[in-house]
């Protein structure tokens, strides 16, 4: 059967994902930053504006956050989304944000330029259906133990409900590796190319899990063709409520992005606007 | 900080789980036995009848299936759910079925004696704590790429809410092995009777992928110490509208209920009651 | 291309092979015991008595122990081979021991009823052809990340060269799962039958790496029609040199001997001759 | 233990590995190209003429082929280092040819600049430490199943022989994805960098199996910081005896070798000498 969500001999190019301004899918390799969760509206209004100065054009932030134990953090929830809104409002970015529950869809959705659907629901189907009745742009990322094929399978039920909104975000596979945290499949970027004509953006803070590998494999995403990238950025990685070690700090973000700008020239891209 | 759902210095053997008649964690091994999905009355009637006679206490049955496809066979939801409320009442067997959607939750419980998490939403975190709050017993498959680790979290989610109902059951995991569809990891049995207090049932019809390999995997499950299996039964295998390949059909499942008796004898088991 | 060590249409049953007074692939579930590494001998003789006594009919023992350091305990080399000798001798139990050289073949022949290749050198494909040319029974470990096909490859190398006196071993693959050293295949045990005619072996040691999981999963392997097992003891697993956290004390294994027969019964197997 | 291939606190930069006029560990990026295995005179030179001219400093052609099958084609052998001696002379071009038996050792150093040791002879203990002692450079390949820290141990065995002249190559990870043949662990790269001072390879070729994923991966790779790349080229892939599937034809190495030099000056190296 033909898929929507697959390439064939007559599709060209990328459908393009447009998210405020940033644009998934065209020239500009688009940089989504900020920190894995909303802890306060000081910690991510400072993000957003260092993230923005330094040539992020969609910012990043949990409200809702799925944590292997109930007893972690789990995300400020409602007033999370407040806070980005309001943080939306005061920077002009748009905000991609994940959805845990089909019941908050609307709720992300008021908020949200762009829902996420993380990892461990890539084939929940239900949250992905409902995704796609949503007519939002959806960010959808590769479950752990998800083949490309079953990505795309995943893609296609969002896409089936008439929603071609859809960016695909490689966050790496869990492997046999432990010095990592997952194993980035960087091939997944020029396969899903050949496969499918939807965008993809590569997660080098959750696909390592290591602050001081994050920006070479941002590269190495870059230079393997990725239309954007989702680097988790914080004011202090220390302090952070969840995903420090894998967190940039704004120093070393600023150094990601002056290192990215070469190498998007040299495969024919562009960071900045 | 110590999990409910781990075993701690003063537990003592295994949590009893009451499903109908069948008691999961107790002396005997439990078979929970029936199709993937439930297809018509007839099917459901027939597959019940005979799995009963044979020695299952637990009929299975989907109403809603998980398909990697959006457009496979994806269940017969609500009349599914009739069909097998009439089964049930027909048979007098207790029932297990999936439920993918928390909006589905009352609706499944009004009919389940046991409401299954499948593997795909082992870290759906809305759907562990709903069906915690439902207080109904859950059947808790492992997630293709959990470790045990993660499971037990899981499972965690549920007993936070107050429902210590719950029975694990293994699967099979995802490796890089293709002959079989799953790779079973029968170590998980005694490792789980190790680390947490909750019984632990094998369900190799799925860890296999073949129904020549259901049989043994299946003694091997009760040898290793489970609590009991889950095996995929259909009249007619080669026709079932899913998981045909590994299903048995009643010819082989009674040979397999036949060899199951005296491997449970050997480990201190019964499978009748 | 049709294999030498693939099962056709016209193979009935299991080919036998013979080791000192054992034979795989018969109606005995053979034991095989013994410590990882020959430390001395008096712990090889000790342990050798004693695993006689309580039914195995094979001795086990390393004299060179592949190790992942270079600084690690790497076993007594032709040291170890001359205690073996001599322990064969005063028990009159058959030995199998690994090579790791070509160069070695011989000299661990002249000793050896069996010697093993072992996981890391399942493609090692030099050793392979020299270990069929040697015509001895060669005991082959499936490799850490090898599939069933791969394993099949690396028999038909000892096949190819006139050697049909193979017995394969299942001692665990490499997964994500981090609780257990490897992850036993149980099913690799019917899946092998099915695939091919020669005598499967499992080895729960190595496969689990933890003592306390060997017993339930060597049931599971003897449940699952394995031809045999192959059991790490030590007298005194604390003070082992290498593989002590899985080796079994003499009570240990005692009881899984005691515990294997009825299991074995129950499969139409029997332990003891 | 303070392993001699670990970075410590004092070590700078990266050991630089000699061959022939190529610098392993220094400013620039060595491409080594060349036919999975050496098919005739005529191939080799055809290739090596090529790939000279394109910008490849060493070259690559197998003579002794590590295969699944004991009867696929196993490489030419002797005829195969005689042709591989007689295009180095030719050409100029130092040359890189793996070595699967200690026995061939010397052989094969009398001709090669580099020694190659397979992935599937990553743990071959006694390989290694011969090629530590012959103090010829050794291309190791990591393992399909190999972590990190078990590589770095596997140069330890040679670097503990006193050869320093280790060059490290990821060439993909075996992993549940099957649309490519390996999975490459692009991480490995920075990963490698942070935890050992040996220069270290990228071989998109055998990581990905399609030529048509070599190019955007091999980009990947030196952004990532990849000290080189190891490219399988082919005159005629479709009429290759090994590997056709992912050899680049002369054409698409030429594509290949100019999208290579911006991305190197991008990350501050270069390819071009």
């Amino acid at each position: 059967m033909q898929l929507i969500a697959r390439r064939n001999e007559e599709t060209e190019g990328t459908t393009q994902v447009q998210v405020g301004n940033a644009v998934f899918g065209g020239p500009q390799v688009i940089v989504i930053a900020g920190p894995c969760a909303i802890e306060s509206y000081e910690q991510l209004l400072a993000t957003a504006q260092e993230v923005k100065r330094l040539g992020a054009t969609v910012l990043r932030g949990g409200a809702y956050k799925p944590r292997t134990s109930p007893y972690s953090f789990r995300g400020k929830g409602e007033t999370g989304l407040e806070i980005l809104a309001a943080i939306k409002k005061e920077t002009g970015l748009p905000v991609v944000t994940e959805v845990m529950d089909v019941r908050d869809i609307e709720r992300v959705a008021a908020v949200a330029d762009m829902i996420q659907i993380g990892s461990r629901n890539m084939q929940n189907f239900t949250l992905l259906s409902e995704a796609g009745r949503s007519r939002h742009p959806v960010f959808l990322k590769r479950g752990l133990a998800a083949t490309l094929e079953e990505w795309i399978y995943a893609a296609e039920y969002i896409l089936a409900e008439g929603n071609d909104q859809v960016v695909l975000c490689e966050r790496g596979i869990r492997t046999f590796e432990t010095y990592t945290r997952n194993t980035v499949d960087i091939t997944a970027i020029p396969a899903m190319k050949e496969l499918s004509h939807l965008p993809i953006v590569l997660d080098p803070s959750h696909g390592t899990g290591r602050w001081s590998l994050v920006a070479p494999v941002a590269l190495a995403g870059v230079a393997a063709g990725a239309d954007g990238l989702m680097i988790e950025v914080h004011p202090q990685p220390s302090e952070a409520m969840s995903d420090g070690s894998q967190s940039l700090n704004f120093k070393h973000f600023a150094e990601l992005m002056q290192a990215l700008n070469p190498v998007a020239r040299a495969v024919g891209r562009k960071v900045m606007a």
